[in-house]
């Protein structure tokens, strides 16, 4: 119960709402931290018409006084700026679910009437109340010097090549990129790519990675299944709207490799850190945090929502027939990235306030100064038998 | 808090044990749904000695009466028949952690004095009792004619080909390959790959898939990031040890592609139903079930126990120096996959719970009859215009 | 997780909030449900100034499209009409903490450097978020045919003879009183108690009863300890700002009786229903409610701002001194009645979902209709032995 | 998820298990700590004739090493002694339900054949693995200098005055009393009162009280409902067997007095101590511990079997008749204390581990030495006027 959010909100209901619960008092914030965020999942090559016309803004409703954290929910309310369009409006039916989208299994389980309202919650634009407390845990996170970012790996056919580039680096470079891919001859390629699915009326999907750095040894916990850091990145990851693939560092590639391929040496600087030469494992052994920036990599479908007509059934009139077109996207995998960011934030945030206890920053800071990291003389291993089971 | 379980036990200690929470009363069970489902974890080409010298049974200490569920937990045990080997005996120490293994995170966050404490927890004798658990899930499932099975799809470098084979074929050719490959002629590459690995003193990881067949539509939910399914199911295989991917259906191939490729087709049998003619979304659209197979991908990593040492330090000594050998597996995909099937059978059996609710299979089984499912008649969608925002 | 809610916002903040998770589609509901309710909050002789000052109206932000529920969650956002006084208002220091509230403790916990924001969250102004949560419970319970309703029994040392009154007439009865209570000659004595604090500046405490009527047989279960429903309620209702004691029926009272005293008997009615021409137990046996009424019992503390002065101490002078006003309450007794129906109706609303199960309301009456109740001809009792442990 | 426990276990079934989830590595513990309390469980004057047969002890099958947690989940075995002789054995039919007992609630909410499963889990026989679980709990508290401790103040009509009696001498003198009461005029007309409804084939009820000495301020919060202590506290005390109300120090009786009566003034020490005089509150403010001694009283009604039977239905002949004999307690209150005790060091357990943090004893005691307590000189309220809301 360390740390929780729910979100709610419509599409093109008044607004979305997240209360983000369990954060300590102390922490200075503001929209300040958080609109900046918001712009970001705005911005991506390939975006819908909808990203031109609104600018998403979080008001801070509750949590905050003089500007700092009481410890209390944070109440975070984004507006949907053309509700207005809609209020009083009556709206063309919804029969023909689009294969691949809510539509279809929504209509079966809630038994609506019209399909709309399966896709006015499912619908991406909820990931803004998600980027909302993604920003707030990264600020938090930001305190004690752990930094997540992320970038755009892949779309469609064209992967980057990032091996030369430090993890830092990524992060900045991609923020001056299009598709938010650090390396620009990429860039260029995944542009081209996103132009042609554009002019095919078709979408693209693509790969995401996101890394935390910074972080201390021992977040998560192999001791019982869902204590696993692995198990609730996962959870966070794969619940983002048209996430269906997530993997730990490369454990795809490693699945192909032996055993003394895919495993980071263990080595003892000269000031005694221990250090890990490599990152196969992507920051995560036993299902807790090693130190090492821990690499999280999602991937996304091509969007279900297609200008290219695609074989279904009008549930009203019982007609096979073709889906017509509801505005969306044509890759929002660029955009996506904050939102990956935001989820790895909240699970990371959660388990620093497990591991650290507390309920201010001030009496969370010194803790974190004193955690026993991954250096000889911080760990007490003896060379002597034991009786275990006595 | 529909179902819930914890699972206790130390590798070496005296037992295992698993608490399962939340089964409606009136299901028959024994110990005879549950051992053959411990028999398969033990077998596979490439596992290591331990497998031979034990074979785990369960015993269900509670929730049973007259072989039927009463609706209250089940406690089942698993005896460690080594136990009583360690009893009383000097352990050597144990200084040198393994890369790519629990034991430097474990002692660092833990503060143990010597490395053994961690892999006791952390080693994946603990999915007996996962199996155990899962077997039960899976027995329920049964009942509501739901059916999940899983097979290896690639070890190393070697990969089936799987096109042509129904998933019920696969499910049960599976079974009589050493490697756990529905492919006769992928088997035998599998098998020499881990020959070649064992003759190198080394290990491989791979990829296993669970499907699950007869599912209802509407399992999981949008509503809120912590209910879909793709989330749920995610934590769930990925809390396995040594599992570091997860995909469902073809994630990450599809985010190659075109969305128009990429989505399965809503099609009208002649008699009402609603049918998709392939499975490239896996079973799951806007994180609900759509009724189609469900199709959960794992990638294993090579295990991080190997013969050849590893590049190390002594944490007792301050020296640099080279792993040691602890007993292990040279490739344990063949035997890990009831455990991923136990743990998508947990899912989907805590999923079916809240979709049905109630507390007696009597009870639930008429209910599981009525639900609404992929057919335009269980369908209201009218062609009229809406005010959804009066 | 069937059903979850979270309120957030401070007293004096921009907005109280509260996210309602769980509900079903295809309930109709609106404001009109909510704000009577949030009216009732407000009403009752003892009540402090802000009332009179404040008419609070809720907000749906999500959840409902076409004034219906489509199974998402329900955003309800209550506007503080006097926020805007206290924007950019330099507000004197609150350094001496009061006796008995969370001033003190807050500080302490969170480190603060005045007490305001300890008040700000801890204040009983969070109830209203409370109160619009449980009044949509509360209208989907009654969908079902359940009722719950609350009266004060006790102001102080005057209490109420309410034994030749029915639960139904009480309910009604004690919204046409000024302290809520449904005995008109009790009334009256209580209005006295509540005039002679207020002249003796000080502050009342008293006992509220809510009565649950129409409930199925069988929510809540004895199988694990969190999932009775004494000990769900229990929390929810003690939850409540100044609720420090808690019954179900007369408990405290049948701890002084014998066993044969303290139990309802089982009748058999002419029509095969099993009938309790009691109700001591207060409609829970083994943590499951029996069909009976549900009768639930909270004390309520004399709360702590009171306007005679308490010892207490400076905190930033370090001068002991006395406590200084805080607007406050004489009396909130009979303003908390709704605040613990509220959270009365959550609970039941959580148990009864999980006992039906489903998405939408379609798919849960007929499953309510068909629940077995307490007549023999719905039980299955055989008059045979049984080997239960073979 | 900080700390968890699930118990499992038939009455009559092989044994009772619990699994306690979430405590720190580095806790000496062996089954000397539990086996005492599982012995004070089974003492008390008005016991049934099963307490003299058995003699529970309890197995610690994971979780420790060495004698020492290792931070893993402990399992708990308590065997039942007479599992044995109903192995096998045809049992006879159970057909009448006893009114305040889970019998008819049981067969209707699981529809059972025979009302038997119901009692066997039901039974307060799994209170001994609640014990076991407390007995840890209250061991890992008092290596914190934290004092779990009850007595009995009532039974019947009798109560005992304790006024002049400190808690710790309460503590100790109860055990003394063969009705667990540490006034020894109390104790001889408590067991006059057995004795005479034992005469009387009756039961009887009556309360407990459970103190807690040693917390540091600040466990529990007012931030969202479910985090307050009272709530946790009333959750867990309330879903023991027969516990059917519960409050905080004297809540029932400060709702009949005014609010300057029922609060606990607050005094500067000489050392800067900030000290409360009295206990009225019982040790919680705004949902926190204050550090004063925490006091907890529950009521339990007289248990439903009495010897005398009582008005009900035979279910299998549908004839009314009357209830027959199932072995049972006359009055278990006494045994009852160390439940309680083990219900409220679980909640303050867990509570403390979520202040502190940390995974081993060894970072957990040096944090408690550091918390911020009640003295002057570790509060930095500020005498100057902020402006809260810019």
């Amino acid at each position: 119960m360390s740390l929780r959010f729910l979100t709610a909100g419509e599409s093109h209901g008044p607004a979305l709402i997240a209360i983000l619960e369990g954060l300590p008092a102390g922490l200075p914030i503001s929209s300040d931290q958080i609109n900046p965020q918001l712009a970001r999942r705005q911005r991506g090559y390939g975006a819908g018409p909808r990203m031109k016309m609104e600018r998403d803004a979080a008001q801070i409703l509750s949590g905050v006084m003089e500007g700092v954290t009481i410890g209390s929910p944070l109440a975070l309310r984004i507006e949907n700026a053309d509700h207005k369009k809609w209020v009083g409006v009556a709206i063309e039916p919804f029969t023909i679910p689009r294969p691949g989208h809510v539509d279809l299994s929504a209509a079966i389980k809630y038994g609506y009437s019209d399909l709309r309202p399966g896709l006015e919650r499912a619908s991406a634009r909820e990931t803004a109340a998600r980027v909302a407390v993604g920003a707030v845990c990264k600020h938090f996170l930001a305190q004690f010097g752990i930094l997540i970012g992320g970038y755009v790996t892949a779309i469609g056919n064209v992967t980057a090549d990032l091996a030369t580039q430090e993890f830092r680096d990524r992060i900045v470079r991609a923020e001056t990129s299009a598709v938010r891919c650090p390396d620009p001859k990429s860039s260029e390629a995944m542009l081209d790519a996103i132009q042609t699915v554009i002019k095919g009326k078709n979408t693209l999907g693509g790969l995401i990675e996101v890394v935390a750095l910074g972080l201390p040894s021992g977040l998560g916990s192999y001791m019982q299944w869902d204590r696993r850091l692995d198990a609730r990145l996962a959870a966070a990851v794969m619940s983002v709207q048209a996430i269906k693939g997530f993997e730990i560092g490369s454990a795809f590639f490693n699945a192909t490799r032996t055993g003394t391929q895919a495993q980071d040496a263990i080595n003892l600087g000269s000031d005694g850190q221990l250090t890990r030469p490599t990152t196969h494992s992507g920051g995560l052994e036993g299902g807790m945090s090693t130190g090492a920036p821990l690499i999280v990599r999602a991937a996304m479908k091509p969007i279900a929502t297609t200008l290219t007509p695609q074989a279904s059934v009008n549930l009203a009139t019982g007609e096979p027939t073709q889906t017509e077109y509801e505005r969306s996207d044509f890759c929002p995998v660029p955009r996506a990235v904050p939102v990956i960011e935001s989820m790895v934030a909240f699970v990371l945030a959660n388990a620093l306030i497990e591991k650290l206890g507390g309920d201010s920053m001030h009496e969370m800071q010194p803790r974190f100064k004193n955690l026993r990291q991954a250096r000889l003389d911080n760990l007490h291993i003896e060379n002597q038998p034991h009786v275990f089971w006595p």
